[in-house]
Formats: C-alpha cells, sequence, structure tokens
C-alpha cells in the first residue's frame, strides 16, 4: 500500500491511511455552550418570572480568552458561545434570554441545573481517543474532526492507477465521425467514469484493433504504468479471443479464470501478470 | 444559469445543461448479439441433437464490416458478437455453443425463434429520443449512452462558487501553533468539502476577527467573486451579532430571515445582496 500526504482540504473521499488520534481534549476546558451568564446553578434554583434570582454581575468572559475573573456564590459573569467559564464556583450558565439586567444586578427568571448550558472539557474528544479510522474513506464531517485537532495534513492511500483499454476493430471514438459498419466505444468511457466514482486515477490507453501484436504491446506498456489493467471486447468465445493467450506469454502467473458467469452473462476474465491484476470484461454494449 | 461545454470524460456529477437526443437509431443496423450463425429461424424449427437442421455456410460478417453476402432459406453466415447481420431472409442467430460444422455443412441442434439474439435496429435508442435529460447530474452510465451516440462534449451548469468565510477572534486555522483560548476553526473545513460534493467550487477567504468594519470588507471582496456566500459564526443573539447589519448596508434587500430554527436550534441567517444569496450559519461547533 502507498501512502501519500495531502492537505486537509484535498482529502475528502480519499481513504484515511493511519488512525487520526486526538491529542487534546475537545473542548479544552469548560466553555459555555449559550450566550449568557455563568452562575452556580443552585443559586438560580425557585426562580421564576414573578420571584428572580438575584446575583451580581462581577465582569465578562470574552470569546477566545483566559478568563482572570473568579466567580463565587451569588456572582455572576457574562459569557459568549464557545467562551470559557471563568474560575471560582460556576457550574451551569443561564441563557441570556432568561435574565434582565441592571447596572451590575442580575436577574433570573428560570433556574438552571449543574452543567446546563455548558460543553464540558473532552466532552467531544479525549485526548488519545481515535476520532478516524484507518480505511476511512474522509467525508465532510471527518474532515470537521480532524480541523478541530488542529491537523492541516493527514496521509491517505495512493490512487490505484487504473489503466483501460478497448480492443476492437469495430471500435471508434465519440467525436470522430460516424462511419458505416463502426460504433462508438462506450465501454472505456463509462469505465473511467466508473474508477474515478470509486476513486481511481484512469488513465486511458484509447482503442487498439483485433491484431495480436497491437494487443500484446498495448498491455504491456498498460502493466508498466498502471496498478490495474482492465481491457474490454476481445474475450468473446468467438474468434477474437486473443487476449488470454497474450496474458499467458507477458508474465506469471497469467490468466486465472476465463468465463466468470456475471450478468446478462458474457464471458469475464481475472488475470495477474507479475503481481498486478488485469481484468477483461465483455465488449459488447448490451453487456 | 451559466452554461460552459466539457469532454465527455470530464463530465462526471456535472449538471446536464441541455437534454442530450440522440441523431441515430441504436444499433444503426440489425446486429447479432451472439458469437454464431445467422439463419431464417423457420429452418432451425424441430432440430435436436439426435436430429439436426443442416444449412449451409455461404460465408462470414467480421465486425465492423458491411456485409456483402446474402443469405437465403438452407443456408447460413458466421456472424459475431456486434456484427451486422447479412442480407437476405435472416432472423436470427444460433449461438456457436449449439453448432457442429463441417466444411460447409452447419448442424444445428437447438432451434431458435425470430428475433433470437438479434439486437434489432433502434433496440437501445430510437432517432430522435431524448436519451439523457437537462439537469440529471452525469453519472457513469450517462456517458455511456452519451459515449454510444458519438458526443464527445456536453454542455453543462457552471459549477457554482461558493465563498466560505468564518469570523471569530477566537479561532485559528488547523497546522497553527495551539493556542490557550483559542479553537481550531472547523466549520469552514466541512463546508469547503460539503460544497466540493454537492459539486459546487468552494473559494475559501479565511477567518476574519469580530469586527464591523473588517466583516464588512470581507463580504464585499465574497460578493464580488462568488455566486453564493456563506459566512460561519458572529451569528448568535449575543454581543457578536454583527453581520446582519452590515449585511443592510451592503445592498437591497439584504437580511431576509434572521434566526431560522434548524436543530439543535442555533441561529442562521438568510439574506440577498444585489441578487446573490448569503447564508449565516452558526459557529459553535457543535452546532
Amino acid at each position: 500500500m502507498s501512502v501519500e500526504t495531502v492537505p486537509l482540504d484535498e482529502a475528502l473521499h480519499r481513504v484515511l491511511a493511519s488512525d487520526i488520534t486526538s491529542n487534546t481534549d475537545i473542548p479544552s476546558a469548560d466553555r459555555s455552550a449559550m450566550d449568557g451568564y455563568a452562575v452556580t446553578a443552585e443559586d438560580t434554583f425557585g426562580a421564576s418570572e414573578t420571584n428572580p434570582a438575584e446575583l451580581r454581575i462581577t465582569g465578562r468572559v470574552r470569546i477566545g480568552e483566559i478568563p482572570n475573573i473568579k466567580v463565587g456564590r451569588g456572582e455572576a459573569a457574562a459569557v459568549a458561545t464557545g467562551s470559557y467559564l471563568p474560575r471560582g464556583e460556576v457550574d451551569a450558565v443561564v441563557m441570556v434570554e432568561y435574565t434582565r439586567v441592571s447596572g451590575d444586578r442580575l436577574q433570573i427568571v428560570k433556574p438552571v441545573v449543574p452543567g446546563q448550558n455548558v460543553a464540558k472539557r473532552g466532552e467531544d474528544v479525549k485526548k488519545g481517543q481515535v476520532v478516524v479510522k484507518k480505511g476511512t474513506r474522509i467525508r465532510p464531517q471527518d474532515i470537521g474532526i480532524i480541523a478541530a485537532l488542529g491537523v492541516a495534513e493527514v496521509p491517505v492511500v495512493t490512487r490505484p492507477r487504473v489503466t483501460v483499454i478497448s480492443t476492437g476493430d469495430e471500435l471508434i471514438d465519440p467525436g470522430e465521425r460516424r462511419k458505416e459498419g463502426k460504433i462508438y466505444d462506450i465501454n472505456r468511457h463509462i469505465i473511467k467514469a466508473a474508477v474515478l466514482e470509486a476513486g481511481g486515477e484512469p488513465l486511458d490507453l484509447g482503442i487498439v484493433g483485433d491484431n495480436a501484436e497491437d494487443i500484446r504491446a498495448r498491455l504491456k506498456q498498460a502493466l508498466a504504468s498502471a496498478d490495474i489493467v482492465l481491457i474490454s471486447a476481445g474475450t468473446s468465445v468467438g474468434e477474437r479471443d486473443l487476449v488470454p493467450g497474450i496474458l499467458a506469454t507477458l508474465g506469471e502467473p497469467g490468466m486465472l479464470v476465463h468465463g466468470i458467469s456475471l450478468r446478462p452473462g458474457y464471458p469475464t476474465g481475472l488475470a495477474v501478470v507479475d503481481g498486478k491484476p488485469v481484468v477483461s470484461l465483455p465488449g459488447y454494449p448490451v453487456s
């Protein structure tokens, strides 16, 4: 398995080559999950519209700021979504919607329980936790969790290079002028798109005629440049069955199977030549 | 809607901008769907292993060749999968597996019915038929059918350019050194991946601090370069709610909605500025 390192933003749909492990807790400290006031929950018990809890505002913790204020019983500090909680005995956040402010006097009209509206240290991810497993095909949400760790590059499996060849004297390529008796090559274009969709890198070696020497030369070229070779047509049981014999001469062990029964039942072959898989596919479009 | 023309092999997952209509029948003439012999079906009726039908082989039609031979009653011509049927009264193909050959004598051990193993002219696609509809997100099989028509380039909808901005003094980017009180920007990276996955072209305008002038300048830059602007964070109901006010000054009609209730219930806003949609997204990672 060949591995390369790519920027995180280019890793979408690639296959992760190692586990991604967190080297930190996320959040790295207790944070507010709401805009409001950090308080000791017990100070709010029984609070209501008609009988609000009254606390003194001692300061404010801004987003991204290390809190230098301390909040004790009977006190509160303004916090924003994502900001750290102040030091002291705070254990909950009252949403701003349930408060009334006058100078440094804070009225709370709805109680909170300990832990309410607080994102606890390590709540999302614990230090040492595997957050994305080796072998994962990376999705947007995986990119998110890797970004959260501060990781900007990831090891991914190199895309397999898949060489695609079509054989057949009757084939011409889209864009060429229509000719009586010729048909446009379809398989190579479908296969290239399917390879792309599956995360591979297609290498197009074009159309080769029904001639053993030409097919042999093209297969040698394909084996030299690709991890996998797909060759379409030329594998029917009729007169044009040239590929298996050619493969046998190119390397060991050559053709393994010929005539795998795939629906709708056309022949398909599988060979290995010096460690590289070669798959021969039926050529007729309706296959 | 802006349209561009791309090579067929680069059209995977793009959105087709016009119907693709066939200018031909496929197959363009009756073809054999098997390797075997083209015959008049009636000549094979009643054939069996013990009582084979006997016909005279008058020639062979090769793949890609315009047939110049004619086959009458009591006669047969060798055909390959995909080759045209010879002229004359042939209406079926006997698979080679059900034949025995000796010189120009052909024995058939299993009857065929008219039309058997024949792909009729226009059977797959009729001339004038719409084969892939405008608006289709192109799949490998769509590329196949378009290739079959000989079409090498297709009109597709231009990828929408989606500008992505994060706001927040607390944000740093993956790869930057971890700092107390700062958190890594996640949303921008998830959003870029999601835009890519949805077929858009993400344009990354980075992180901007919680400063009205900076946000205003970045939004102007975004509106100048993109079809859609996504701005994350800065839209909570607390102290940092700068985006709606800024959008109102940038163009008509400005903010349409603020505070769409999406699970888990964080505020999200939708604006249109001089015809371009601007979506503001919640900034807190757990959103």
